[in-house]
């Protein structure tokens, strides 16, 4: 772990410490499995790890209860029970072999702030939620934000029908560890969203950027969406590598190559002009098949990603792409054929929210940078369904999904003061 | 097949087409496999087809003999036998599931030759030689030009010691079919090169410059060489393909993807200079063990192979290709590692007889032009054993190394009237 830098200041806050490292502590000791954690969705270690919460949560005097998806909620009720609360909180689930901070930060920053006004014997007008959802992570069920997705009665019959890898299907998991299966399956929203006047997640920062910037927290913009390809072919033709001249040749990887090249030149080009926008081939590749050095190569096969905050700067980028290929296919004598576009809706946080965090920040002499999410997260959906979102990051090295995940305390302790301040204005 | 064009000549040779069809049709009715033809190298087939032309060598009333590799020599004696004899042919070998053309059209044209000379009672001053040589493919023992290699002590230990897909070593199956193996193992010539004054081998071409240029034969200039890498590494660094920012990103797709477009762009500047190269990145792609659609690359694998009739050619283009890796390591935070240079020297043909056929194609009323080979050929070894080499190529659909090689009767008719006018005048 490195020390904080400069820019950032010490928030001396000792019970926030203690909470923390007795939580994250028990957290791992229930779910270390010789390697990282695994606490996988709707599975008894994802069970232990609510009821650790719940515990804790209860020494604190707080109410608890389970909700129809089988979440941890845990109330703090305001003297105005009839005005929409605030929600707060993220996951509590992991990859296999993940780290012990993904989700669950989010979940002990929130019970540090209930758990604080309780101390403190503080009654906010407006009740507050922590949930400790389940099912975030996409690794059991190849699907993400299960839990989340519940609450708003959008899993359908076919995401209950997903098997995971022994064969048990999503349904049934949900009912094993005590979920309202019933409901789920007929689309019913278990949770009102007119109900809920915010959702706030404080979560690790799974990229780079803040340990980049040297930044402990940052104030979440929007959630990037995406529109992808799996499986982009370009059929070129085969040929021997020494005896076809270049006039006849129509050689699939030089055609990628080619606008891969002119994909990423079109990527700095929108950077320039301040666009929000990653782009990504993680999967090419020639054809094992029939693929040999002395072999022109026929075929390429690879998978296209784009990322953005903005809707319209998905769709630019992806006429761009398209474009792009039927430009390299006509000049280069090779076809691109086209598997389903799928996408993923981008979620603005709500610009009320991000002012009032950044100005919790600069009370507390906090940097209040502002920061894209290129992952996708419980947050998004709260959005999508209406609800004013909001995220704080904290600077994690090494990125998430992996047992190297390294959260200072120093900066969680930071995150959880700016998440404080602006909750606590949020309810009076 | 596809009818002669308007820059063809019909050479009327019924006695050639006559040989050519019977030949053709013997071997592929010995060796035909259900798909294709297999005659793999120092097997019981391609024995057969030795077998099959050796006996019709003598129905022509030709000395036949098997030498020290166990290849087939058919002999027509010239007045002066102490002249360094004339030496004509090329392989009776195939890939399975091969073309019945690739090697044997050579041995075929060779026969035609000497027969004819035979039948018109014409005998040369200098001795004519045609070989049916073994074990030119690689695709038995993964070597090429065995064959010719042993004739000239240059098969290693190590070499005969290659075990086929059975287990069995290239020096057992060598001595399988009657080659003196001892004599090869101690690097002995078999065959003495001061002894040879040319070596002259027609085969189809490979690939498709004569069928696009609607020429049915093509003089060859020279043999490509090549300076391969099997696999070279661009290693940078995987992460979350939402997460992180271009600038923090060390992107191996999009590296490679730059080096093959600079690669492919100084490949077309050569060609605009006039010199003979191709360039070809058959093997390619992402780990499979950890690429994933939502993964920034860390890491691509590709092979590498420059091929060019000139030496300098080669070398020059390797620097460029080393030094565009330097550039993109350094620009994009990326590292390059390479494992073992693999390379294949070119082979000029000898600029008398390329002047000869010329001149023997002019005569024919044919066109005459130069084409450089591709692909290997026993001539390489030839011609880098010291003998003045010569290849005349013959038009041919689909490539080689298939069933659908479809090189029309009426083109080898011309190429085998080049060849023999060649072969006239030089051994007079």
């Amino acid at each position: 772990m490195q020390d904080t830098q400069n820019r950032n200041v010490f928030i001396d806050d000792a019970d926030d410490r203690a909470l923390a490292a007795q939580l994250f502590d028990a957290l791992r000791a229930a779910s270390f499995d010789g390697v990282g954690v695994t606490r996988e969705s709707y599975t008894a270690k994802e069970s232990l790890a609510l009821d650790i919460v719940e515990a804790k949560a209860r020494e604190y005097g707080l109410e608890t209860a389970r909700d129809g998806g089988a979440n941890l909620v845990v109330t703090l009720p305001g003297t105005e029970p009839d005005l929409p609360f605030l929600a707060c909180g993220s996951h509590l689930d992991s990859v296999p072999q993940g780290g012990n901070f993904d989700g669950a930060a989010g979940v002990v920053a929130g019970l540090a702030v209930l758990a604080r006004l309780k101390r403190d014997r503080i009654t906010p007008r407006r009740t507050i939620k922590l949930f400790g959802l389940r099912g975030e992570e996409s690794s059991h069920f190849g699907k993400a934000y299960m839990g989340s997705l519940a609450l708003f009665g959008k899993l359908t019959p076919e995401d209950l029908n997903v098997k995971d890898r022994d064969g048990r299907s999503l349904g049934d998991c949900m009912g094993s560890v005590g979920a309202d299966v019933a409901r789920i399956e007929k689309g019913e929203a278990l949770l009102d969203a007119r109900r809920v006047a915010a959702w706030v997640e404080l979560h690790i920062e799974q990229g780079p950027v803040l340990v980049a910037r040297e930044l402990p927290v940052g104030i979440v913009t929007g959630i990037r969406g995406n529109v992808r390809h799996r499986t982009v072919e370009c059929l070129g033709e085969a040929g021997h590598s020494g005896a076809v001249p270049r006039w006849l040749r129509h050689d699939a990887v030089f055609a990628v190559a080619e606008l891969m090249t002119h994909l990423d030149r079109h990527w700095r080009t929108l950077l320039e002009r301040g666009r929000d926008v990653v782009v990504t081939s993680g999967v090419f590749g020639t054809d094992p098949a029939e693929h040999a050095i002395a072999r022109i190569p026929g075929k390429v096969s690879f998978s296209f990603e784009v990322r953005s905050q903005s809707r319209e700067t998905l769709e630019g980028f992806y006429d761009l792409f398209r474009s792009e290929c039927n430009l390299i296919a006509e000049e280069r004598g090779v076809e691109f054929s086209f598997d389903r576009r799928l996408e993923s809706a981008p979620a603005t946080m709500d610009s009320d929210w991000v002012r009032r965090l950044r100005k919790s920040a600069q009370a507390l002499g906090l940097p209040d940078e502002e920061i894209p999410s290129g992952a996708g997260h419980d947050a998004a959906v709260f959005a999508n369904a209406g609800i004013p979102s909001a995220m704080i990051f904290v600077r994690n090295e090494n990125g998430s999904h992996n047992p190297k995940e390294a959260m200072n305390l120093d900066d969680f302790v930071a995150g959880i003061a700016v998440m404080r301040a602006g909750i606590e204005e949020a309810v009076q």
